[in-house]
């Protein structure tokens, strides 16, 4: 039997095998941006979808699909289009999804695009993993920068309810047995994993604010091209934005449950193609050793093989961890052992979109959390 | 007299005082982009220039200039906008440059609006050096690539054939008297710097085609954001482009008096913001010592100060001349004495745009031709 | 029968469960460059070695081991040092590779080093796939330029008759059956790949001498620091260097069977950290259409998975083959239908050196040529 | 009345050419480093330089300068090596120094150097410009960082108190009759010209610490090759480094008088060549607009031509200062008025060294403060 991998798996296979466990079904839809060619690169070498070809449309009926039919045009390190390996990637329709059976989809949309088509999906017994910012604030408060206009705002409201965050360090049981699941923003999850392990236990002095200072790579931008996409704009450059008001600022208030004064992020427009470092900076309630702080994160990691915990005062580095679905984590304690600083980085288009997608599509199949993903 | 410089430099201006030696008033139009900024920065230092403020013109009547009406909003790297030393940006007007008593008016616009405003500058009296590829081309057929329309043919037939290409290394002495003055293209001057002195002296085989292959940096493409612009297109890649097409090859041919079975030319786009590399491929009509290659360099450049030639077999790179008006040029010389690789580099936007145009400046006023460029 | 695609596979894999057909034991010495990171990481995700863990080892008996015993603390993109998931990094032992029953040893070593393990390898019936440039030239002329000292000349005089230039494209057959495989240079790789076609088919004109322009990104100069890889000195920037003498040139002599006088070939230094682009100019003995050049070029890689043939007159560039294994080839041919310019792509790292060593094993051990390269 | 601008130029004119007022002869040592280079660039187009050319030295007698003898050797962008226009580089020597009449010298050394030829240059009435760390610091326990080894203790503590730390925004007069004055660091520069005004004016509220997140391009690590200068380490990466401990750290608290625990510093390395951009977070004692802290920015810097307040929410970029001598400063509140986010940018070789030298220049020799340096 190929592509079997560890024994560990193995056993979960047998968990999970009542029956049902034939390859699922699953198709991307807006495969042509970013995080979407990402999606259909791990989805194309993931060992537990070896037996059955993802499916991948575009973003509309009529859809960009229209002069280039085939995955391998719009993303050519994927390999040839037009040949018999190749992926066709056809116009968007609820009617094909149903009839090919696809069980679960992935919205690499625009928001807005995402708040209308989850319900239609779910409505169709399909589950969906999320890309997009749609589905991820329970506060419609903090829901407000997306603007979102609901046909049925009863059920939408329903399903907001129901969406679990697609963390998988922190909802792992809720991910498992989701049928909506609203994956993370890129910034939100570098700072998200840093902090909860220290401020779950109680541990962060909240009468100081908490500092996020994020960098990210251009590929968070997008592909539309822009001012401040011109390689003349961003290479050899740095800028901060969104200063006070990034859109992804509701994530860290409701999964950190801290108030607006607690917390304050501020992300910069790094000139690299992809990767994102946070460094964050907080005080500690009481003084602590830098192996008590170690020790809290990597009890607090101990099961999520997607997290790196780095020894104590050793930072990580966006080199490390790009192209790959890790989060390091690490972080610096002054001598007062009050004072802290933690460093995060991921990649924005796996760790940070794609690749966490992956994750929670394993955890939701109850497969190996990592698997498709080393 | 503050500001004066070298002995030299005043000799010159003894000649040059036949009592018009007042600074001349110079404006330039389309000060927005890469090469219109470049241009304002070097005017405004200008020691020649030290008296007189030059004037900045938007490329149109209405103008790009309503909602910034200064130069240091366009280029913040230029000053300060809105105080006593910075320059407003004036939508383009024939009475203000002629109110304005203008003298010379560097246009840097597309080439369409070179061709129609040229005419119409001369006729007030206004000399021209124009940065597009409107008036670089005598032959008409090699013209074609830029689509002109003339709404007067016979007068600009007229205007073409006075047109001087603006290459002070060849064309000197027409230079010093022209009315209108053709900007060469950025490649165009490294690959016709590199062979006019072996080619004009005949030793050249040209029954081998010479093969240039050259790389430009991002800047080369323009402002307006585009696919191939876009920070993840340009960004870690290389591409080659208008491969037997590209618009600059025109001057290859009229200015080295080859055709086109003797030269081609392809190039490339860097992933860095400014800089050509040309690689030129050719080889002599009898076995050569580097000494005398060397020798026919040096002496074709000796009155020339922007032309650096390097050591016999030492090849000049992008980061020596970077913000330069130099065009480095060297060679390596096969052990057959025959087969010979030269390289040039220049800086597309200064002695392959702006440094040009002002170095044309500087010969048209009679000046030394590396002043104001050092 | 290889190269033929899934179907291919299947029945391979047939042939592979007859018992001696288990994945064999294969070692990686060197793994601390760049070329031995990219090996451990495809190695380690190898379908057909899923079973038995790769050995890696340092360059030395002390080895450069002594401070990191891990291979993830060597290269962190690959995983966690030090848990049950993390691999070893042993110092260099014969004794080891023997008692550990490898079969396959990749050297991804210096070339002095691969001239003198790769003997003592072979005598303990150990195969070789060596990435250095040590055993890539029959012709003791071209060799030179590595200054290699043999303790035995006859033994090694023997062996470099027996070693095979590692291109499955040219020498598919060769290699299937080979003990000590060269794995080719990254340059010629791109070069001789995109010119064997035409010059085995007698097309091209050699009276016109063929010319290589070739770009490679820095992760091609090696991980030492040098005044050349310093950050300052390589961004920004672009430079030629070893003119008339990279000492890749003898391997386009020998495997496109051309003379000095025949090819020429120029690198250059990209400021990105890998991929090379080749530029080729040549001339076709007679007027030919972009159809029959694009049929030639198909029909030669017809079986070949690892080379894309790009349509006519459209040309590959360097994004699109960054961390794959694929080599892209594309041309432009003139209107007079004999000046002919072929641009190749590849990563330099990858069909450039580590998935090229990956695709000979592949031949080797009779499986299909892409696998674990996709 | 320096800093006036145009008309005060002309005055000092007037008082220069009474005699005494001629060009001063600078030297600068150290000239091969890139601060030493551009140091190099700006003294030898500076107009009040232009009767008396500069002078270069090594860093050591025997000297850097053996096999190049010329500053455009070491730096190419200057001109052209061995000619009239050249500049040679001369072994270091106290006896040429006095000879030659140099008045000023610039110290591009390292800090142990600075220390030791600071008393040497005064001794014999040479005025220094340091540009090392040696000089910075007033309290010995800040300077313990750099390790100096004093060979008379008291001379040298003698002159660390007369030692004027170069800020010109904040030391103006000082530096205008000081014999040394030591140029202030890269980082402490961006983050001092961003505070120095709200701290001052006492309107920061200091029980909640001010974080300075700051990040620097290459350049500042200086030009021997390392693994962390290495192109593929600092390219398409990005690090915090020295967390906690930076040496620039001493410079905040003096010159913001703080203490340890109101002010943390983290620099990070940008894959960029040169610019420094902090963000800084405070946070105010009283709800305050922003106008209020845009006057409060604009009054402290009216007579300050190199520092550029941006309009009230709008921040700096690196892009624009790059290659400039400004600071550019500017900040968004947060609608609760308390909360402060200022950024500011400089380019670290230019306004954070041997800009600010020159600016200092101008200052002790009673020039307007931004001559040469736009």
């Amino acid at each position: 039997m190929a592509n079997s991998g560890a024994a560990g798996i193995e056993e979960e296979d047998t968990v999970a095998t009542t029956g049902s466990n034939a390859a699922p079904r699953v198709a991307v839809a807006g495969v042509s941006g970013y995080a979407g060619g990402e999606l259909a690169r791990l989805l194309l070498r993931h060992p537990r979808l070896a037996g059955v070809r993802p499916a991948f449309l575009g973003r509309a009926a009529e859809s960009e699909t229209k002069s280039t039919a085939w995955l391998e045009d719009l993303h050519p390190q994927l390999g040839v289009p037009g040949t018999a390996q190749s992926n066709p990637v056809h116009p968007f329709s609820w009617e094909w999804l149903v009839d090919s059976g696809i069980e679960f989809l992935f919205l690499a949309t625009p928001h807005e695009q995402s708040r209308e088509w989850a319900p239609e999906a779910l409505k169709r017994g399909i589950k969906v993993i999320d890309l997009s910012g749609a589905w991820r604030l329970k506060d419609a408060k903090n829901r407000e920068v997306y603007h979102l206009h609901d046909a049925d705002p009863t059920q939408a409201a329903k399903l907001q309810d129901e969406a679990v965050y697609g963390c998988p360090e922190l909802h792992r049981k809720e991910i498992r047995t989701a049928r909506l699941v609203a994956n993370p923003g890129c910034y939100p999850t570098s700072v998200i994993l840093a902090l909860a392990p220290l401020v779950q236990a109680g541990l962060v002095d909240l009468s100081h604010e908490i500092i996020c200072d994020s960098k990210s790579g251009v590929s968070g931008a997008g592909k539309a091209p822009s001012a401040k996409t011109h390689f003349m704009y961003a290479a050899d450059n740095l800028s901060a934005y969104a200063v006070f008001g990034h859109r992804h600022t509701g994530e860290l208030f409701e999964q950190l449950h801290l108030n607006p004064d607690q917390i304050q992020f501020t992300p910069h427009l790094l000139p690299i193609p992809r990767g994102i470092l946070s460094t964050i900076y907080l005080r500690l309630k009481t003084a602590t050793t830098p192996e008590a702080v170690h020790q809290i994160l990597t009890n607090f990691y101990s099961g999520s093989p997607m997290v790196r915990v780095h020894p104590a005062q050793q930072l990580p580095q966006i080199q490390h961890i790009v192209r790959t679905n890790f989060c390091d984590v690490g972080f610096a304690l002054a001598k007062d052992g009050k004072r802290l600083i933690m460093v995060s980085c991921l990649d924005n288009l796996l760790k940070g979109a794609a690749g966490q997608a992956v994750q929670n599509l394993n955890v939701m199949c109850g497969w190996a959390e990592e698997e498709g993903l080393l």
